[in-house]
């Protein structure tokens, strides 16, 4: 069930293909997700954000398993099972271990619960923390 | 304004003081931040919590770094005030850069924005992220 | 699965089955949705939700077509999968085309993207946004 | 309090002052928002995200004003504050009335308890309401 | 700072007078909180939903405190600081002890937790939790 | 579909199996549900996660019905489907009536209402609900 249809290669439009073609080849698999297949209803909304999403999960200041799992607990804290379960997977293509996930796990956890405190408390923030002359 | 009081020195309870001592004895500065000048409104649950807290965040199989990027994630999409500043400048301690920061907000950015497509799209999750075999 | 039964006409107590008796003529369609057949376990609690989503809905100062596309805003980020599949069909039999569902889709994913981005920055609001002398 | 500077025109550099003055000449205005302050400590990605903002919210199949409720609705949903403030002074500058903004706040609210309702209730979503082909 | 004024008596109209004092009357205090001062620019509006929230909160199958604690659980899962706050007030005035605000509290954090757990694992649903058969 | 895999009683680690025991001798039954066993891929993370959920959730100065109520308000908000369908059948095992479950759920639709309101208002808290001299 899905809002949109989920494109097949037969149903998707020349545009559309062309992503899916560029998709497997970023990727070196046949294998295109269901996300690609739904959101190329729109051909051009769907390969500008691929576009970006290479940019942003590419190599730089943080290595891209970093990015996984930052991905993955905003995704957790949105509710978006589709995304957890997508960049679940792609971290452990990226080399996320066991026990990396079990850490991952808790500290998702840890943070959840003392948002709900701070949140609950309504805890003023402290004056040190401003970050005007951070720089 | 809080739903507790935040409690100085003089108000805290002698178990209360106890963890503010140690608190600083950890972190090596008099500097008790207001979340546990708040929770120790009961102390038993604020020491509980805070071991705890030393527990998830050491170094592991994360190193501490990454453990606090991952914490800013969780407190962004919770939309939890307090814990965005308290981590922000927790991970700034611990070595964040610039550069750092500019991705894990470009990352929190774009994971926000796809979990809200595929939420809207309600895209099926395909087969193969299954991980009833990952072991 | 649900947490309260899914009613069946036979199963629907006398009131409740007046309420789907009053759906079916509102939308001149023999379907009752499983949202109302849920809810109507309090027939009570269901025919005032009805009467005042009824309220709510129809014609005013905003047209029934973008008060569906607000919905379907709003429970796209309380990840609500029924209401965003049930609300779209609600937009696509007023009249939205695919290019405002994919213009819909944009939206929503820039404002999730900068709603993270104003959180995790904790902007202060400019004072210039106050309300106080907009009558 | 900000998690990064909020950047006066003295304190931006020279690419963050060239989108102060871009953000001018569009809006035609001398008043720079906080948002746009704050972010320009990564003018590269400032400039980014205002180059995009631009096209998702220009004229298109949505108007601009209905493409605005649409962001404080999933603001509201996000709490987001700054955002809310400020995407609320933008439906007033596009022509929001009052009674508008009231019908607006209804059907935020109306979506939000049945969103409550309907995730309490976890509703099995109807078959019909698949987009399978809906082309 | 709110998005719309906060009306002093003066400026209240004709039926949000009346609400006011209603409100006074009911409440037993001079007092009328800024949240109702906010709602009645549309009078009939703020009206209708106090008349509703004084049959949710009324005692019934549950009491009131206990209708409050669910109240502010729900509050902070949302991060509405102005409901968390008037609910913590409305609790203790109805009798809430700190004992039952630290494990308020403590249940809120617990939930925050595993709802992050089950969500980030995916767990699927047990069928005997099902409620086909409840009644 | 799961993240990690939920484990059956051969699949599992030798401390994991006590964990099982462990649980169906408390709880008195045979069945262990599915978030233990997916938890269970780190036993000492889920068996840390279950001492200390029966701390928190034993009698005390709230009943156990009244803790599962709040459980289920906030796992409502957060939209963690498993979590509300664990803990509606756990508040049904402790004596949670039909006409209790309705004004549950009542009272959490009015909270969602009223959150969005307040966020979508940004109204200001007023200073009355400080809880500095609460004690």
């Amino acid at each position: 069930m899905s809002t949109r249809p989920v494109l097949t290669d037969e149903q998707a439009s020349e545009p559309a293909r062309q992503l899916f073609d560029e998709i497997r080849k970023v990727r070196e698999t046949d294998f295109v997700n269901n996300f690609w297949r739904c959101l190329a209803n729109d051909p051009g909304q769907a390969t500008e954000l691929w576009s970006r999403l290479q940019q942003v999960m590419k190599p730089g200041a943080l290595d891209p398993l970093v990015k996984e799992l930052i991905y993955i607990a905003v995704s957790t804290a949105n509710s978006c099972g589709y995304c957890i379960h997508s960049h679940t997977a792609a971290a452990r293509a990226k080399g996320m271990t066991s026990e990396q996930h079990s850490e991952l796990l808790e500290v998702i956890a840890m943070a959840s619960a003392t948002n709900a405190l701070a949140n609950s408390l309504q805890v003023p923030v402290d004056d040190c923390f401003n970050a005007a002359d951070a720089g």
